[in-house]
């Protein structure tokens, strides 16, 4: 048994969320990755019946899944790290809104459109899913977009929505789209890339060139 | 301006979740029902850009969305409900995750899958959408019951878990379906059924007979 924090993981996914933020947040742990054919892997699917990552094990053996979850465990765990505004803060209502929001609106656009096969057996079908997926993706990141006057999600000051940004606009429709159509977005994610505690991070999950 | 909570609802829906939440927190709210026809409602798109409801109008005038934000939101706002497990509580990482798994994992089968035209126009790649998202809905469920080993979700203290299983198991497929497959989340659903205080909640949303 090891008491340090083990995170399965696969390179620039939602693992790469975690990575980032447990080490912004001063936290050591281990990585273990699986690649994108592994899963879901055995292995992982006994530590999470989904089969995805991230999952991140904790130092008495609990298991956490769910990116979100994971870091509302980190704000509770370790608020000083800034990421999480606490629960008296001005930004805390709109924080939980759109970490929400990133997961349960944007995140199934992958779900169900990465592999669209899986829901639609039917070519034309899953063609549609994977295209009208695409479309419903962009429009949630444009509505994002739209809506935020900081140079953070969150107003003055970066917090964990930044790098969920910063790694998901790796994800389609990819960085050259964000720059086009969300430069916002595109401005906090290229600004996250520049954090030089993540710069390790983020080349190992190839989310910048080594 | 009201200083009122004012809850943007539609009968049976997410809302009702939150309906029951702040009835359990002791909250004063004000609700405005549209009918599912309506949705997306304009006035609602105004205050939600994806036109969805819970859409929660706070004291100050802010907006919050997404039922798992709004959960979080109670929970750091009124401590004392006992709804939310606090951040020391040993059931707080469970409580997390299950709470974004229910909302990332088990809320975007209905996204897709009660109206699979609108993601596949092609007739038979609906079906097969509306099909695979009832699976997997099934899936999840089963998956949620087999980890169950409480009397509750996280254990032996009713939170506001037990009240997304309760409105949740109403929505396809359904109480008789729970009853049959998934008996320690229909005992839960029942026994919330039965909370005195939920009672005229549940009548008018129609989750119970009035």
């Amino acid at each position: 048994m090891s008491d340090e924090l083990i995170l399965y993981a696969a390179k620039g996914g939602g693992s790469a969320i975690v990575e980032a933020l447990l080490t912004l947040a001063g936290q050591k742990y281990q990585v273990r990755y699986f690649s994108w054919e592994q899963l879901p892997d055995k292995e992982l699917l006994a530590i999470n019946p989904l089969g995805e990552i991230p999952a991140l094990r904790l130092a008495n053996g609990e298991i956490l899944t769910e990116t979100a979850a994971i870091t509302l465990w980190l704000g509770d765990r370790f608020p000083s790290c800034g990421l999480v505004p606490p629960a008296d803060d001005a930004h805390r209502a709109e924080f939980l809104r759109r970490l929400v929001w990133l997961v349960a609106a944007v995140y199934p656009t992958f779900t169900y459109g990465d592999h669209p096969e899986r829901f639609v057996a039917n070519d034309e079908g899953a063609r549609q899913l994977r295209e009208s997926t695409e479309q419903r993706c962009q429009q949630l990141w444009r509505q994002l977009e739209a809506e935020l006057d900081g140079p953070w999600v969150c107003g003055n000051e970066m917090t964990a929505l930044d790098i969920f940004v910063a790694v998901m606009s790796s994800w389609r429709p990819r960085r050259e789209w964000f720059a086009r159509e969300c430069p916002k977005l595109f401005a906090i994610a290229r600004r996250v890339d520049q954090i030089e505690t993540l710069g390790e991070i983020l080349r190992r999950n190839e989310l910048l060139p080594s």
